[in-house]
């Protein structure tokens, strides 16, 4: 890579994934298309999240518009983990998290649960993953899909909702493990459907998000969660591209992530990123991991906190600069166009 | 030690706090005095939280019930991490959290705060202690005094109440961080006052509550809550009574609490206690870790994983058996027998 020959957006986020060579760390936010966003709220105003989730026209807009309101380098599509849910027969709320009108407990209840195509059941998502790969050709700047992974769909599922203990959910696994190592495998199935369709349908990435496995001990992780983000990887066409893992509040299972299989770690801010870049060394890259509350700081101290971080990550062979968790609403949008312009300043040349 | 020669329950603490042999790790549970007894219940049924924190006659009925009820081996007094707040001039109340009706962002709010002595705001802890002490010197049980960190308690004063992110506070410290640090010097030498009158009352080891500071990543906690720990450790009698240092959802900082100057760490369920005890070996004692949501497995089932958890805690220089975290109010109150028998049934003999 020389100056003299740009390299493309879509091209600096998948070699960013597969550890090849790039001039400098591509940079998003995860919740980019979120609230803090004025344009964004403009749009949400009188649809309900369930609404706007599936109003093809509206997801697109918002979807697209942090690339240049606050110059983030991909697109997310907007969306929720919980969209695909309903169609398995689940009746679904959002207050705003997931409220589930009958949590599930017993085995009867989760073999109803149908692994349907997510193509017939919610077609508007890969009808906006189209359009918006339609729109994305010509900036030629990467789409991003997404889903929920078991374990955390499953935690909502069994519980009725969030939580902050989740006890119910690891209740069951000492009084009912049946009943949710039959839940995760129905959910496992699912999300690699899902995320197939959402491959198909034009997402060049696709990020697993394990909200809820960080409550875990190491032990029960290793059990519990570990082998659905092996299956899910090892089901996945990831030539077609490449699984970016975020497990939220898992500094403790950071070594387990390392044999997900996944070609991405995304790192919340508790990581530190020296000693995950040192770790992961050439067996994946990472992304992250700057607190969101950090973009409430003045602007030169958001670069140096950047400069920082991307010196920290040298070690890995990729990086992709993010939050180390979603986008918070009362965000200043100027803190996030700081963020984005600090990883444009990062020095370039090949690593 | 050996069977003809009993070691009491305050010397099996107080020697595990210190890394001095004993014949098997003693076992209590944070929040032992709490909902998941029924007796606790009718004690606390028709008084406000902060009434009852400061009823000693039901105050100490509620901390001696789980010695005989659950067979916990030590007793720490019943009372909140708010309780000398108050003292300092702010209003509070509690729902069931700590509310505080004017939120501190100010450094002239801050600058008001009184570090008044607690046996002048709050008499009723060191009468509660005093008494707990009187009671336990025959059955020769430990008592136990706590407090909540400065950092956490901060957390409450900045942001008004409990939070998901707490970025009001988190955000002070990029925004105003003079305020912060004055918060945090007030509360450190309110915290040194208030548990070195807890100890001349009676206290035999301490704890100390953080509970929000592993929000932080590792560096934002070592510039906001380490000089905390060590000038509390320091400032502390730790002959007099040892320190235990309860750093919630803290995994990704116990090399950093290992530098506290803490005679004991406390270590929620995600800390990997094999490895914890490798890295701390002769330097701090350990406490912990089961999750608390395992009181709902079988018995046997909850004694083997007391004796796994036993066995990996070996290379430390003491253990005392505890939960990850407090006791949950729906736990089986046959799951909590379960937790103290096993810590019995652990083979004898000095370590």
């Amino acid at each position: 890579m020389t100056s003299s020959d740009p390299i493309t957006r879509t091209e600096r986020l998948l070699r960013s994934c597969r550890g090849e060579p790039v001039d400098r760390p591509p940079v998003w936010l995860m919740r980019q298309a979120g609230r803090y966003l004025p344009e964004y709220r403009r749009v949400r105003e009188g649809v309900s999240f369930l609404e706007m989730c599936a109003d093809v026209d509206r997801a697109v807009e918002v979807s697209l518009q942090p690339l240049e309101l606050v110059g983030t380098e991909a697109v997310i599509f907007f969306s929720d983990i919980f969209t695909p849910i309903p169609g398995m027969g689940v009746e679904v709320d959002f207050a705003p998290g997931p409220v589930v009108a009958e949590p599930l407990r017993s085995l009867a209840q989760v073999e109803k649960l149908r692994v349907a195509d997510p193509r017939e059941t919610v077609p508007f998502v890969f009808e906006i993953l189209r359009t918006l790969r339609a729109e994305l050709e010509g900036p030629q700047v990467p789409l991003l899909g997404f889903a929920g992974a078991p374990f955390t769909l499953a935690a909502y599922l069994v519980e009725g909702g969030g939580s902050k203990d989740f006890a119910q959910l690891k209740r069951m696994m000492w009084t009912a493990p049946e009943v949710l190592r039959e839940l995760l495998a129905r959910l496992t199935d699912l999300t690699v459907e899902y995320l197939g369709a959402q491959i198909e349908a034009g997402a060049q990435a696709v990020q697993l998000f394990d909200t809820w496995a960080g409550i875990l001990s190491p032990q029960d992780y290793r059990e519990w969660v570990l082998p659905t983000h092996r299956e899910i990887a090892a089901r996945l066409d990831r030539r077609a591209a490449p699984l970016i893992l975020f497990v939220n509040n898992g500094a403790h299972v950071f070594d387990q992530t390392l044999e997900s299989g996944a070609d991405v770690l995304s790192l919340d801010w508790r990581v530190d990123m020296a000693a995950a870049a040192a770790q992961a060394g050439g067996r994946v890259s990472l992304q992250g991991n700057l607190d969101p509350c950090t973009l409430a700081a003045p602007p030169d101290e958001i670069e140096a906190q950047v400069h920082t971080l991307a010196a920290a990550a040298a070690p890995a062979r990729g990086l992709i600069l993010n939050l180390g968790h979603g986008c918070l609403p009362d965000t200043p949008v100027e803190g996030v166009r700081a963020f984005t312009a600090a990883a444009r300043s990062l020095a370039g040349g090949a690593k």
